[in-house]
This record gives structure tokens, C-alpha cells and sequence, in this order.
């Protein structure tokens, strides 16, 4: 019988700032059978998400960076296709970081979800139901505590976590307020993902707009942007306001640090703070935030847009084509069914 | 009898950045008898501290600004030497926001703290059983929540505040780096305040210094500057790090905002946290406060130093020269006995 390639799409130069698809190849690597109690997942969705550029990058962050020559760390969404573990047998669905690859061997320890909600799409499980969501619902309840009634801003507010940051918000009362790019993005917010406001951070009068928008003030500001967006929300918090740092997408490169307006006299004069978080902290709150995220989703409370590209070759420039505001919605690659 | 004279000292000009001498003006005025239900004080104690630069600012604040042609905010402690209220006979000590003059008129409601603690001294009430204790319990306790072996980094550790953080820190079991400015204010945070490392924020190798004083990361950062020392701070922040938003004394002017680096990624990246808090908000904590900052006094384990200037005539330059680093301890101005 021939062994199969196993397609994976590697990093081959350190990028400075956003990588670029010159930055990966795809190379067509042996097929590698699984150990004594490992599994072999064939991968059906790619993740892609902003974080990825920290993942590759040589400066200081939260996990060790991806080597060079070896295959894009990603979350990704499959079905084990052999087996040699009682607990996944043949054709569980599974989620974890299999990499940017046809086929990944893994551990039981490396299965980050067994997927259960079968009526659910799997590709959700990358997104609305996966880490996105789980941060979105973690990072706005737990560490934004919003009140019934409290303004909340959120930064890329129609991509995969602010979608969800706004929509939790709604429900739970909270006046929302979204930030995007473009006026097909501002449709999205007020249409689909049910924001009270949207402003478009690249019209020419975004702060008077965003001004308007925030009237009274802002309590919850949910930010993935950093960067001249977030200077201008900074300047209309309210008396207790938090500031939630999930990201920090409109800086190109953090090496050697930017400069921005200081925000300490905002920090001290409203009384406000502002927290970071990183959602691999806080394993303990996935089932608690997937519980509820689904059953918004089943009750339509909750609605989620997906940007998926086709084939394994979409791979290389697809982090890029993120910061470039290209995708609408969670961005996925398709590579099986 | 001839009316003595009230010596007030006025605002005339409203400050950019830094209130100087010219400032102000003193001018005699009458002087005023109680109202019914009313005491009148006579100063025996002015304060002077880093937040009546806001206190006179046009710009947005936690409290509004002190009139032109006004006399100074500011607290004072006093005896009543008037009373037409049962509860504040003439003789009793107190402090509260008298102002800058020889004599003030107030209702009951104007009353911060009647003095007790009979033992201490009454300019204590100003300092380290004041505001500026309080300010450093609640602050520190309250925001900051040091763990026994962290590490507590301090800037203007040699001040009001910050030698009262970083003694309390010790007291907690935690290791204290303070941050001063010049090789006087070092041997005082060393020899007096008990840091166990204390840097030079004027001297040249003052990073480089600080890094290694540093050692492992900073757990807390006690923040009475932001600036180029707090920049240098934010790099050492340790994973869950806390920065409380005491005071901006370091940077001369907040309109406009000045730039710095950026921090969100700092917060991101070390799941760190920035708190600002305003003391006035806390009110139910100052006798909690008082009480432990007044044992330890007694017992030794808690020291303080006062820079006490004679004569109202004093008074216009003294905020410009805490600016100018002059003071050794909590600055104070002495005007009647």
C-alpha cells in the first residue's frame, strides 16, 4: 500500500511583524504511524487567528516560539484515523494543536476537546465554541464583569472573539458598542451580531463618531487592537471603567516597544484598570463557557460568521490576509472532509 | 478687641504644569466668626503633596479645580479654638481640608479625623496617619494584594507615601527594591526605611541598576511617577504582576497627553494588571488603616520622616520644590504651635 504525503505548511524565516506567506512552505512529508497509545488525527479545519503572529515571533510572549523549519503551530479540527488508544477510537472528532498539517500523531495529552454536540458544525469548535469563544465569554464575564446597563466597547468587533464579546454583552444587558474596519464590517455589527452601535475606524471622523457612540462613557472596553483605536477609547472611560487586553492587533511589531499616549492619569483620574489575560490560563473555564455558549447558539441568541478558505495552499498567506482586515468572521482552512 | 488677621494663601494664576511661586499670593484677610453650628480652627499644620497639582489644574480631575482668587485646598491640622457645636469643644485636635490659612471656618461634615491618639504627634495626622498612610495601606493592601515573597518595587520610595508602602510591604514579608532620586534619598531608603534595595532613578546607570535589583520580576509596582521610571519598571513585570496607579509626579503636564511606550503588551503577555485608585473613594478604609498604621508606629516596626517648613511664607514655593525633589519625607509647613 503507498503511504499517503502528509502535506504540512512549515515557517522557514523568522518574520519581522506580521508573517507573510514567503515566511512558510508546504512541503509533503512521510505519512508517520502512531505509537503505543498515541493517536493519528487527520485534520478536516486549520485554525487561523491573530495570535499566531506572537507564536512565531523571536521576542518575548507567552509560549515558546515556533522553530524555524518546523511545522505552523495551529489549532486545528479532525477525526482520529488510527488508533491506539481505548479512549479515541477511529472516527472521534477531536480539536488541539495538530499543527498546519494533513495528518498529526498525538498524545491524549495534546487533545484539547473531543467533540460531543454533534448536531453542532465541527468547524465551530475552531471558533464560536473553541478558544475564540472560551475567550470572548472567559475574558469579558470574568475579568470585564459588566453590569445590566454598562456601555461595552469592544475592538475588531465583527471578528471571531469581538463578534462573541458583543453578543455576550447584549445579553447580558449591556448598551454595546462595536469597532471595525470598513462599512460592509459596520453592516455586520448592527445586522448580524446585534451591536446598538458600530464605527468604523478607517472614516476620516472615527473619533467624533466614536465620541457620539460612547455618549456617557465607557465601562467594559474589550480590546484586540491596541494602537490608535484603543487611544481613543481610553479617553472616554468611565469612573470604574476596566479595560480588558485580549490582543493587541493594529501594532505591527512590538520590538522595540511603540509609543503611544500615556495612560496612566486615565488609569488614576477614572479609577480604572486594565488587565491582560491569556485564555491557556484558565483551562478550568472551557466547559463552563462551551456550556453556554452552545445552548446560545441552539436558542439563536448567539450567531457566528465563518471565512473559510479552501485547500491546504490558502495556508501560507492566511495570517497576513487577517491583519489585513480580509476575512469576515472566524477564519478557517478547509483541508478534508 | 482688634480682629486678628486670617493669612491666606490665594490662587491667582492657574498653573501650567507645575504651580510655582507666583502662583499664589498671601493676603491678610478678616477673620470670620462660627456660624451657628460651626467651629473655627486655627492651622496649626499645612500639608503640602504632589496632588495639589491637579487640585489647581484646569484640566479633567478627581476633584474640581480650586478657584482663582481662591484660598489653596489642602489639608491642615488645627485646634478649635471657636466651637458653637457640643461635639468639637474648643481644644479639640483635628485635621481636614482647611486650607492654606491661619484659620478656618467649618461645619462638621468638614472634619476628616478627630485626633485621639493623644500620644503621637499631631502632624503625624498629616503624614503617616493621614492621607499619606492611608493612601499607602489601602493602595498597596487593597489593590496591590502582595503575597509574602514577592517582590515590591516602589518609586518615590523615600516620599510620604512610598516610604510608607515599602515598609508596610517589608512588614508583609515581601522584598522591597525602592526607587528615589540621589545618593541622600538611598542611604535614607536603605538606613531608614529598610528597603532591602534602593536605585538611583538621577543616576546614569540607573537601568541597568535597577534590572539587577530586580532580579527574578517585579510582583508589584507601587507607581507615584509613570514616566521614564515606571517605563523601566513595566520591563521587569513578573507573570500576574500588579501595578497600582498611585500618582503621576514625574511627567510636568497631562495636556496634552505625553507618548510613552506602549504597555498593553507587557499586560498581555504577564497576565499583569494596572489599577488606578483614589484614596477619597475609601473612606470606610481609613480607620482600618489608622489603627494598624498606628501600632506599628508604636512598636517601632513602622518609620517617618518630616520636612517641616516654618511659616506661611513658605507656602507658594513649597509644591514647586517637592517637584524639584527638595523634601526629605512628608512635607509640611508649620504656622501656629
Amino acid at each position: 500500500m503507498p503511504v499517503p504525503n502528509n502535506r504540512q505548511v512549515r515557517l522557514i524565516h523568522r518574520p519581522i511583524g506580521i508573517p507573510q506567506a514567503g515566511d512558510f512552505e508546504i512541503v509533503a512529508a512521510p505519512l508517520v504511524e502512531p505509537g503505543p497509545g498515541q493517536m493519528r488525527v487527520r485534520n478536516i479545519f486549520l485554525s487561523v487567528e491573530p495570535a499566531m503572529r506572537g507564536w512565531v515571533s523571536a521576542v518575548g510572549n507567552y509560549s515558546e516560539p515556533v522553530p524555524l523549519g518546523g511545522v505552523m503551530r495551529s489549532l486545528a479540527a479532525g477525526r482520529v484515523d488510527q488508533s491506539n488508544h481505548p479512549d479515541f477510537p477511529v472516527g472521534t472528532l477531536v480539536t488541539g494543536m495538530f499543527g498546519w498539517q494533513d495528518y498529526a500523531v498525538v498524545d491524549p495529552g495534546d487533545i484539547e476537546h473531543v467533540v460531543t454536540d454533534l448536531d453542532l458544525p465541527l468547524s465551530t469548535f475552531l471558533g464560536v465554541l473553541g478558544l475564540n469563544g472560551v475567550t470572548a465569554h472567559y475574558g469579558l464575564l470574568e475579568v470585564g464583569r459588566p453590569r445590566p446597563g454598562e456601555t461595552v466597547v469592544v475592538s475588531t468587533a465583527a471578528g471571531a472573539v469581538g463578534s462573541c464579546v458583543g453578543q455576550i454583552a447584549r445579553i447580558e444587558g449591556c448598551r454595546t458598542i462595536g469597532i471595525t474596519g470598513g462599512p460592509d464590517k459596520v453592516r455586520q455589527c448592527l445586522d448580524v451580531f446585534g451591536y446598538d452601535e458600530a464605527v468604523d475606524y478607517k472614516a476620516a471622523d472615527f473619533a467624533s463618531r466614536l465620541a457620539q457612540a460612547c455618549g456617557g462613557g465607557v465601562d467594559v472596553y474589550f480590546d484586540n487592537t491596541s494602537g490608535p483605536i484603543s487611544d481613543e477609547v481610553m479617553r472616554h472611560l468611565r469612573i470604574g471603567a476596566r479595560v480588558i487586553i485580549c490582543g493587541t492587533a493594529s501594532v505591527a511589531s512590538w520590538d522595540p516597544t511603540p509609543q503611544g499616549p500615556r495612560v496612566e492619569r486615565h488609569l488614576l483620574v477614572k479609577r480604572a484598570s486594565m488587565q491582560g489575560f491569556v485564555i491557556f490560563d484558565h483551562a478550568h473555564h472551557y466547559p463552563v463557557a462551551r456550556r453556554a455558549l452552545a445552548q446560545w447558539i441552539r436558542s439563536g441568541a448567539l450567531r457566528y460568521v465563518e471565512d473559510i478558505l479552501e485547500g491546504v495552499e490558502q495556508a501560507p498567506d492566511a495570517i497576513a490576509g487577517l491583519y489585513r482586515g480580509e476575512n469576515y468572521g472566524k477564519r478557517l482552512i478547509r483541508i478534508g472532509t
